[in-house]
């Protein structure tokens, strides 16, 4: 079986914590890395096993993930635990593949302007990179996979409405490129369920037997609407952060990622078994909330708790 | 045209406003008469045309819904808007038809538990109950249509589990005891979108070409996926309440229905028109906020509003 294969099969959900990366992503105060380590240790024993841990950035800048090659290490240490991280162009490609990293995740727009503006390169030449960290990986001795998530392929920030046919093309073109997975972010929160139900189907089609990624901010509510949606379309793999942490710049007073508890609730109602054990799940909230007790964390789930007397799970 | 077809053709999405019913059931503090109208009035100019406005139940007990009367009253004055009241025995439907209502609403529990300790009857004596409310509504001058609800037909906070047969036997029955119309209420949150979906499927069929209602709670965070499940499954009439108002009373720390700002940017997302102006809507939130200081709004939309440089309407 191919590593990306076993990391995401094709034929069970697997959810991604992506709390760590994208739920830190613009926040003021964060956990240190001793409550981060304690973060993946709990979610782990609940059962939570992929990762994202933080980017390859510039500490100076970037100060909230400069701990991200411990926590690489320590999900190293863990049986069945892969750990993902953020590399924005070659340098951290290059320091990312020093470490035991699973899986390098590149980011690609899906509009020209939020590329510029994001990036300061064009699609093309983001698809590009894609290809050289591919390059680079394959020169590598840990060879961890490489991810390619679509920015804003519901809808941009900057250029507004966006083609699904581009989306699908800019897949296309980065699997050509030699990534092993793509997936599709609603970066600023726009879309519904028809749209995101409708793009998920088109990118199974693409992906064939592979699995893709899908990536939801609950900006408008809709979130776990949306996940719903592309489980029911064909989608395996969706990512979430606990707490909904994850604000976004692009979108004032919107809140983050989609709920991860609520997420793991919503894929056992539809009998899909997720492994995660959803009340020790819930318990870590308690780091953030200590850690960082100026963010609003969001769920609905912990406010009452699965029905508590009847077998929910079908 | 029957009149329930005119309140609710089954080739459109009809939304129901119940929060002045089911979100001020179990409130200490309420609106004033004089705020309830204008509630309705700024909704109405919004563009809600359904209103669920109380219960005929005794004032002393009740005083939230002792003004019931008075703002059917004000319905029956606005072109093509409809009002709905609950009556629980007959007494209350005697009451109701002396008054120009558009809809009167009995309930019928899905479980015998919950509805010996809801309503001290039996199902078959619930289902009684609405054949003679549908005879003395034959008998009455006004002839309001005859809304049968379901509760718990989703899972049941004593009896736990309901076999959805069960509940499509209870549809059927009220239908033949002569309701016009009937309802599938989850009413403490238990459902997630698959059983929400297979549940309105089964009534789509059992009704043919009439319209059924899906009452929905969002205890769990599964509100609006469940609500989109119903609508890919053929329901038509949803309900929900301004600011997700209406807690229950079996289920502690519980939200109440799902978030009827919400709800019409759900449906407007999947190219389902409301006819409701969003932001005209949300902004009468600041009557809630007023009048009822104490009760927690929710709600997601309102944070973001919609896309802001797109045609987020397909």
């Amino acid at each position: 079986m191919s590593r990306v294969a076993a990391l995401y099969p094709n034929d069970t959900v697997t959810l991604r914590e992506v709390g760590l990366r994208d739920g830190l992503q613009l926040v003021k105060t964060w956990p240190s890395t001793a409550a981060k380590r304690d973060w993946i240790t709990r979610e782990y024993d609940a059962g939570v096993r992929r990762f994202e841990v933080g980017s390859f950035l510039p500490a100076a800048r970037f100060p909230q993930f400069a701990d991200v090659g411990a926590l690489i290490e320590q999900i190293d240490g863990l049986e069945g635990a892969s750990s993902a991280a953020l590399a924005l162009n070659e340098r951290g490609a290059s320091d990312a593949l020093e470490t035991p990293l699973d899986e390098i995740v590149c980011v690609v727009s899906a509009t020209e302007e939020h590329s510029q503006a994001n990036a300061r390169r064009s699609r093309a030449d983001a698809v590009e990179l894609i290809r050289t960290v591919v390059r680079l990986r394959d020169e590598s001795a840990n060879r961890p996979i490489v991810n390619a998530g679509i920015a804003m392929a519901f809808g941009c920030s900057i250029a507004g409405a966006v083609d699904p046919a581009e989306v699908l093309r800019l897949a296309e073109a980065c699997l050509e490129a030699g990534a092993d997975i793509v997936g599709i972010a609603d970066t600023v929160g726009y879309a519904g369920p028809k749209q995101v139900g409708d793009l998920s189907a088109a990118m199974a089609k693409l992906c064939g037997g592979r699995a893709f990624i899908v990536h939801l901010h609950d900006t408008r509510g809709m979130g776990i609407a949306n996940a719903s949606a592309a489980l029911d379309a064909g989608a395996r793999v969706l990512d979430g952060s606990l707490g909904g942490l994850g604000g976004c710049p692009f979108a004032p007073g919107a809140t983050g990622n989609v709920v991860f508890e609520d997420l793991v609730y919503l894929c056992e109602t539809k009998g899909m078994r997720t492994g995660i054990d959803i009340e020790r799940l819930t318990a870590v909230r308690e780091i953030l909330q200590s850690e960082m007790p100026g963010e609003h964390l969001y769920g609905s789930l912990v406010r009452a708790g699965p029905p508590p007397n009847l077998a929910w799970r079908p």
